[in-house]
């Protein structure tokens, strides 16, 4: 115990504080800072240890251009005690590298890349094993190869130093490509619930069509996903940043790392949409040469030219290095898994949010059948069903926060009964949504919910408005069919009574006078649904009305802001 | 940039990913989630720079057993472009420890203590010295001595490798005691709204009434909080363990850094309240010899302790090692701060919440007068109010996140109209509470919220409603004292033109007779009175039906998660 009192009771000089003066490590930290990994919970904990090696299979997998296909099981081994197992067919690790990826927090390949991907930090996977120490006391096991030589690793993480701390490795004997994890942890809780591994893989094999899942569950139940799409998706590009979004510190940070001998070269190769005129233009802007070395540039230097960058007119950012999932796997992945009686999928284009980040929506609203979620059956029998969302940044589940989401907010503030919807909250959807960028702007460190940017708010908008048409078109559809099926019906219940009478007064033939009425009220019902079609169609906002409609949002925001700020002066 | 697609397309090995393979430093780590430490939102941002110096000198000062002097002061450089300064009068730091302080996240003497104070990781400092690098380019400057010798620095942080670079360390030639720290920071913004450090630095002042503060803002305004109090708070002790709340985990790392040689002496020494017969109880339940090296347990039989802990009633925690304002203070300084017409303090004794931590709340309640926040003027030109919550956590205020917090969750469960306010919300209040705990359970990395333990919540609401019983009586009295006055007024009318009539018959002197009745007038009213304090006395709820309530509503919540445990089996 450290002596925070000293005898005399007069306090603590500085040099008697220097000696309490303790150095930590980020293991350390987030040992006693669980949360900020998602390590919270007794359900939510189990998801995120599921969910980080889920993300590492899927990264791996692409990156080696390999079909996916991941085992996940859970086993119960006592009160509040689970196994997870996750294997994958993905390149494998190395003997060196195996250590750094599940024993060495901040450590990987992900952090230093500006690069469509699910995993950012290089945490999880140590974040669990050091779970799976401080709950159990065990290290965890990995086996990994690649289809011609395998190893088996007993590991675990030191938190003191952030260091792995390998137990034991050998050569493993049978043929194994691939990347196996097993780990042990207490505390934690499986349910089915919304927030559960279950609900967790399912999402994961909606947004991942070319994926196969298989889960095994505590209780023994077996549950497997299947792909239903065979095309593994192109490697996202890595992008180079876009001059409007950047600062002075990642410009300088930048500098260490260039290749270029010179800062106009710097430039022209390190930025993206950099021409020879904008090299002119910050030339003309800066006070010292653009032949200068990169690494010698100080802070007002490069200050200097971030300014210019903001005056000069670049090209939009390019957008070609995001890969979305696209219209048709996500269509075909909802019908296998969600199962509605009507789909409408819609895939936004590329666009730019603030900074310069490029990024899409794509959307899919999938109405009637088994979409949306049931709550029980009502006096009737009949279910009784909730609106379902699916949240999705880059191709990951969001499980949790949704209040503080973009996604869940453009949802709500989406005028449905436009689209024939009385109550969104209580309809028979699916809604799924996918945001995927370069960076996703998370509101906070759970990695949970997307923040609610101006230009990210208007595509996840259109997005649902543009599903909503289609949606609404395929309900007026089906009611109109309704409502013709029961005129026909009732024009045939009286035109065999006509024709009879008919044929009694003008010796005709029944048959003949009844396929004439029949054509004469077939042609009346194809009047009255042109009709209907065109008093019916959907007051439809042109993007035009909901930016204008956003503007207006964002000026009375910074009215009430501008009020605050002359608030009550106190005293 | 990083090569993540090789020339031929068919994917990575195991050994090209092994190149990408990169190490970060948790400086890095936090640079790239700054939200994690509250440096999110130019107005937040600039309230957490604030925060973290403040803190840091009221924790200083506390150490070293000096009244505090603050002085904070915000100068507006530019656009958005602000200097920081704030100054103290504790013990100082040495030319030893200022790098580690201000340059280096994880360093400090306060995340391996076990005692309540307002630091608790030793990386706000170090934080906000990153982010006047980040936005600036620029390092902070530091001013530092105990009255004899004096130092000034100007240091940054290497966010590589998380190590503090001293620019420049001299010999400070003025007299100078205590620590001074100035730092430049850009996107940020200083406003006097409920957010603001303005607002934070009030409430600072409410919770440390043994402090005086000075707050220069951009606009030259001076505010001078002076104390209420010349007592400084009684250091906090360091209090061990409970054996209750005790992991394995815990337990184990206790060992590395015990002095003891055996187990038996391990436990004795290091844990709170625990015996001769506790330790003969643990070794009737434990398969070793506890005159073993604490050293050489491992994690069975450190398991085999914490299992036995449970088994054995302890006394409960000690609860000596925490430091409440007190009521006298707290009610000094509302009265001077927040100035209401009516004041309500309550101290509750503490107490210990799940897991053996000592926690204790204080609650003050103003009514009337400047109490409240005041929203503008009604029709009548009166103030519209609207209740202040000011939440406080170890005499930090809280000012974020309010919704989720448990302070908040109590105010508006209380059910206000027992004690005869009608709409808290919109009631002229302000209600301070205070929790301190040696471990406050903030439900986040902010730490802005307090999490909703049972046993938090029945202490937070038991103390409002104490205060709300002493408003109630004083709201009835005030009522009362009104109907008294104008009854007085009415009888008082008539009994001069009574008197004059009585006078005429009796002959008595008329000024006699009115004294008369002015008497039986008095014993009348003071009869009233005494009814209606029966009638009216507000219908207490015991601690007892307390309980019960929170009883009930926790199986309620049992009730749910296991419902949800059961829905749908999907396919």
């Amino acid at each position: 115990m450290a002596n925070n009192n000293n005898s005399n009771g007069t306090g603590l000089t500085a040099e008697q504080l220097q000696k309490e003066f303790r150095e930590h490590s980020v293991a350390e930290f987030f040992k006693k800072n669980k949360q900020m990994l998602g390590l919270t919970g007794k359900i939510r904990t189990l998801t995120t240890i599921v969910h980080e090696y889920v993300t590492n299979s899927l990264d791996a997998c692409e990156e080696a251009h390999v079909l996916p296909e991941i085992t996940v099981k859970i086993t119960e081994l006592g009160n509040e005690y689970y196994e997870v197992m996750v294997q994958d067919n993905g390149p494998g690790l190395t003997e060196e590298t195996v250590g750094k990826a599940f024993g060495k927090l901040l450590a990987g390949t992900k952090f230093h890349r500006r690069i469509q991907q699910r995993g950012q930090q290089g945490i999880g996977a140590a974040g669990a094993t050091m779970l799976a120490l401080g709950t159990t006391g065990k290290p965890i096991q990995v086996i990994s190869g690649n289809g011609k030589k395998a190893f088996s690793a007993s590991l675990t993480i030191d938190s003191k130093t952030n260091q792995p701390k390998i137990i034991k490795i050998d050569d493993f004997k049978k043929e194994f490509s691939g990347t196996a994890v097993k780990a042990k942890f207490k505390e934690i809780k499986y349910q089915r619930s919304e927030q559960g591994p279950f609900e967790y893989l399912r999402r994961t094999a909606i947004s991942n069509p070319h994926t196969k899942i298989t889960f095994i569950e505590p209780d023994g139940t077996k549950t497997v996903f299947n792909r239903t799409s065979k095309d593994i998706p192109d490697q996202p590009i890595e992008v180079p940043p876009h001059p409007h979004g950047m600062t002075v510190d990642e410009l300088l940070e930048m500098t260490h790392i260039t290749k270029a001998r010179k800062v106009s070269a710097f430039l022209k190769s390190d930025f993206d949409r950099m021409g020879e005129k904008a090299i002119e233009e910050i030339q003309k802007n800066t006070h010292f040469d653009l032949n200068k070395d990169p690494k010698k540039l100080v802070w007002e230097e490069a200050e200097e030219i971030t300014k210019t960058f903001k005056k000069i007119t670049f090209i939009a950012p390019r957008t070609d290095g995001l890969r979305p999932i696209g219209e048709e796997r996500i269509g075909k992945s909802m019908k296998e898994i969600v199962e509605p009686e009507f789909l409408s999928v819609v895939e936004r284009k590329p666009t730019v949010y603030q900074g310069g980040f490029a990024f899409q929506v794509e959307a899919c609203v999938g109405f009637g059948g088994n979409a949306g979620r049931t709550m029980g059956k009502d006096d009737e029998g009949t279910d009784v069903k909730k609106v379902e969302i699916m949240r999705f940044a880059n191709r990951v589940p969001l499980l949790f926060d949704s209040g503080g989401c973009a996604i869940t907010k453009a949802v709500q503030t989406v005028d449905w009964r436009r689209y024939g919807i009385k109550d969104v909250n209580s309809a028979p959807l699916t809604i799924f949504i996918h945001m995927l960028s370069v960076h996703i702007p998370y509101t906070g460190a759970g990695k949970q919910a997307v923040a609610d940017e101006d230009e990210i708010m208007e595509e996840l908008r259109l997005a649902l408005m543009e599903t909503g048409r289609k949606i609404y078109r395929y309900v007026a559809m089906k009611r109109r069919e309704e409502e013709k099926q029961q005129k026909r019906k009732l024009f045939m219940k009286y035109a065999t009574e006509v024709a009879i009478g008919l044929s009694g007064l003008t010796k005709e033939k029944k048959e003949s006078i009844e396929k004439k009425l029949l054509q004469i009220v077939l042609h009346r019902l194809k009047i009255d649904e042109s009709k209907t079609e065109q008093e019916n169609a959907p007051e439809e906002m042109s993007e035009e009305e909901i930016k204008k409609e956003n503007e207006k949002e964002k000026k009375q925001k910074e009215k009430v802001e501008k009020k605050q700020t002359k608030r009550k002066k106190l005293k």
